[in-house]
């Protein structure tokens, strides 16, 4: 099982068992789980806190460090597709409809080699 | 195409040639995606702001504000799909592995109807 | 010694002096203590993740709970004070100088009792 | 008018006239004002957001650059004198509280040049 065989509805339900079981639907108010994804984001984002871009690259190279980050981003993942569920929309579409704004927003001869400043 | 029949690696592979056309891969460390992955969970957040949690479940349904919601969603997720891209980790495999670790930290008896707070 | 009788400056100074005795001023560029701000702020957030607004008045009451968000609140200051003596910001300056457009970006009379949605 | 000569409760009263005349208090719970520090805080990362560590020393002595931090510095300082406000917390003690416990926590001689990993 891998990504090319996994389809996001396999992830989303698993999240979805989790949770249920646990009787956690309660707390998944769209605010609190856009809160809790701030939060994974934050404990990801601590890892690589205090380093330069190029150590951030090698750093993922250790084993300790790549399993510690590849568990919070699991736990960003987990968020998202909670909010997936909670809110009733289909991820795949979302990101397929948001990525055809994007390629109209950033388009390739403008934006090639040159990133986003905020205005 | 919906979440049931699109594989997490379509996705990623349509995020890679979104950002390989514009020659993006540049800015991609993981120290750089992130802080990115942060800024756009603070946006997603931007939207239940000031309101309750009851109000946070009645404001999704105001179609303007779904789409907004949905496209900060599909950001956040670019960003994950990002970070699987340049880490060459496999996003399945890291839902499951940590799935199983909290399985057995959040047991089911213990946990039903109660939420984490921190230590 | 309270916020009354302590300056801004004072608390700048102690701060400066804890970083430059441990020989921190490398890792305090603008991009890493922003990073640390957010991460700072994030801890802040997890205490009020899964509760309503109403129960986050009332868990700040209790003492242990009290004693946790000062001290996160602490450490956002800390990141804070940290920014304006890398960047050589004098702080109250830039206080000063954003109330005064946020007075005219929030007229009374149009402002009162309504809160900003994103656009 | 500087940091030297203003003190902490001088901003403070500031923000709480700002807040008190447009009748904020009723959104400034806990909650939703760290969900607010953390918005302001990713507005802050923006402007670091795809650049290196120099890069970032060096765009902050642009004065446009300069006064969008500036602000966004001032946002973030605005919501953590409103939490104290909202708190009843005294900064000044928080701060002094939290240091003598990092003064403890990261002994010179053990913390000089090094910085803190996740665990």
């Amino acid at each position: 099982m891998s990504d090319a065989t996994t389809s996001i509805a396999e992830l989303r339900d698993a999240w979805a068992q989790f949770v249920t079981e646990r009787d956690w639907q309660q707390f998944h108010s769209p605010k609190n789980l856009v809160m809790a994804l701030a939060c994974e984001a934050a404990e990801l984002m601590e890892h690589f806190l205090w380093i330069d871009n190029d150590a951030s690259r090698q750093v993922v190279q250790d084993p300790v460090v790549r399993e510690q980050v590849a568990d919070e981003l699991a736990d960003v993942t987990g968020v998202v597709l909670a909010l997936c569920n909670a809110l009733g929309l289909d991820l795949s579409a979302c990101v397929r409809h948001k990525m055809a704004k994007n390629v109209h927003k950033y388009p390739v001869e403008k934006s090639r080699g040159r990133y986003r400043v905020p205005e």
